[in-house]
């Protein structure tokens, strides 16, 4: 394929390599760069780089932070005998838009995934466990609702549950303001299953 | 909104200014880039930097290049007889794509657009007229098939066949490979009219 010139097409051939950016996206997406001005395009290039350099995880919670602790565990005003475990950080940002839950979160770094060789060591387990003797009396498991995220959060289950703390999971079943003629059969299996009393 | 991270979130908002990325894949691509090797997102960083530092026009064609003149300037193999007009260099990558056209470029810089204050001298005219005095035979009017680009081929043919140079425009119709059934009006009614003898 002909290439107009070797810089751009490196760029194009990096900006491909993100998730949901294919090689058409990727060309407009370098073509924008070149369109705008020089200030502009280094102030992407430099928010990328501090990013990498400033940017840690916590060393409680396993969140992304600037700060160690972060700002969640930090936060006196906080619950801290209520934990909501997630897999990762942009879970952590999703559910703090919303602005409803007031607890504090642990970031596995995943869910358990044997086929892609993940187990319970690569996750951050053994530190939510011992976390827990801090007087946390609640564990929401807020795992992703699929195959990985049960199977994690059932397997958080049956080491928590003997502990003597709460464990919850976040309720499944038809998403708000759809509509139940295009839910899949999963979904409405799990919300008449999980049906709540009126 | 909570935010994680200051730099996380000037990262999200550099994102979300490029074409077609809205916030929540802008926090995608963000997480992503901090998920990467150290490595691989200071690639993306200084693939940025150095397009903006290496990448010129081309004096003759306009076309992005970091050589001057451009490698299809140069490449005396092409047919410098025929003038592409185009409006933006990545119309040129798309037709060199295809590996058909074996003639010379010009990127116009846009297209006519009096209601964005884009006027005549605001886009690379008086340099195509210019070049038309060394013997070139055709010039291809490759604008977009928008009102735009239409405008704009309009007003270049007007300006061109006075010189006794032959002006083509690129066929407009159905697209191949599509259904009629689910054309656009004006592309069928185009479709119609252009319609050739077999």
């Amino acid at each position: 394929m002909f290439k107009t010139s070797q810089s751009i097409s490196k760029l194009i051939d990096e900006l491909a390599k993100m998730p949901g950016i294919g090689p058409k996206s990727a060309r407009r997406l370098a073509f924008y760069i070149l369109k705008v001005s020089q200030d502009q395009a280094l102030s992407l290039a430099s928010a990328i780089k501090a990013v990498k350099e400033k940017v840690r995880h916590c060393s409680v919670c396993f969140n992304l932070t600037e700060e160690n602790p972060c700002i969640i565990c930090r936060n006196e005003t906080r619950d801290s005998t209520t934990i909501c475990v997630v897999e990762e950080p942009n879970d952590v940002l999703a559910l703090e838009k919303i602005g409803e839950y007031r607890g504090h979160y642990h970031v596995l770094g995943g869910a358990l995934s044997p086929l892609d060789g993940v187990g319970p060591d690569d996750l951050h387990i053994k530190e939510l466990l011992d976390r827990l003797s801090q007087g946390v009396k609640e564990v929401i498991l807020a795992t992703n609702p699929n195959v990985e995220g049960e199977a994690t959060a059932l397997y958080l289950m049956k080491l928590i549950k003997p502990l003597k703390v709460r464990v919850t999971r976040v309720a499944r079943g038809l998403p708000v303001g759809g509509d139940l003629e295009y839910a899949d059969q999963a979904t409405l299996t799990r919300a008449l299953e999980d049906r709540i009393e009126l």
